[in-house]
């Protein structure tokens, strides 16, 4: 039993270490954020900070998994039912809110970190990746309902990407020029190409 | 005429300090490149250095002007017409050809230091910001010209702005998949939303 207690504790302490890590990484950066600062973010020694991470890397492939779940569970009330273009708009309406409440601060919490780390930091990066992985198969699950009902012209794959990649350059986009209109109409624009259900125009044709 | 003969000299030796620290900025991230490496990598003197920039701050102000000239130069003979569904066709290939010759390294020249400035340096970020809208400019030009032909349907501001917005997330997506598919697909949907005369689908609708 104290083991069990001294071992809930443990993963409070470590969740306390990697929460820390992430928003100071969000703030200062990936590289400006050095273990000392996380340390004493978190009120935790420096000797419990290496028990649970043998070093900055270690820390920071966990901040990865821990904003892939919390970018995962922020959207879990949209992204399991993705399959109509009323609920593609929720979706989108719910990103550009909550880009709003941030103040368009801080962009995507694993790109921001991929854009940091990618010619760098190989392992990191395919963290990165992996997490956008997750993100893609759980847009394009909805996708995949919509073109089995005949719903879809068009590669419900290719536009689930499409509209992870247009949901990227929106939230970079929105950090830099501090304003959501980036954000709003790159999905609008996937969305409309969604809902069209007439599909491409054919080569040189208008 | 010596006076001359040395601006020009002068010229070369801050467009070289400028390339050397574009590229090591862009291998090695803008905080970690150091104005030792800029200076080493340029083959000039710590003195020649702050000749030309008072300190990294302005030489990273320096290296985002020149990423964006440099962006800018490699589009010219597209962005100038993209009026017509095959003008963009070809400027989207022109694009997936380049990140294909990186080897999808390094992402998008300005939105990378972007990323990685945002939080941290505001003056940085709106020089971004203003690379950006040059090249949203660029694009609108185009859409713009469509759009009075009748060839549109759609806001041209907004459809020039989601085009760039869907680039910027295919370069950042790209880079860390090392794949040109994010880039690719992203670019499609937008440009196929384009070529839709049709326009968007009314809410609900299908």
């Amino acid at each position: 039993m104290t083991a069990k207690r001294l071992t809930a504790k443990g993963e409070a302490t470590r969740r306390r270490i990697v929460e820390a890590a992430a928003q100071l990484m969000y703030e200062q950066g990936v590289t400006d954020a050095t273990l000392e600062d996380v340390r004493a973010a978190a009120g935790v020694s420096g000797s419990q900070i290496y028990h649970y991470f043998a070093d900055k890397q270690a820390l920071l492939l966990a901040v990865i998994d821990h904003q892939t779940e919390a970018v995962l569970d922020l959207q879990a009330p949209h992204l399991g039912r993705l399959d109509t273009i009323g609920e593609l708009r929720a979706w989108r309406d719910m990103l550009v809110e909550n880009q709003k409440r941030m103040q368009c601060r801080g962009g995507c919490p694993i790109g921001s970190i991929g854009s940091q780390v990618a010619e760098t930091n190989p392992e990191a990066r395919l963290a990165v990746a992996s997490g956008y992985l997750r993100w893609e198969q759980a847009i394009r699950a909805g996708l995949t309902a919509m073109h089995a009902r005949g719903d879809l012209a068009g590669n419900p794959e290719d536009l689930a990407l499409a509209l992870l990649t247009a949901l990227q350059g929106g939230l970079l986009m929105a950090q830099i020029h501090r304003d959501v209109r980036p954000l709003e109409v790159a999905l609008d624009a996937v969305i409309d190409r969604i809902g069209s259900a007439r599909g491409p125009v054919p080569e040189g044709g208008q």
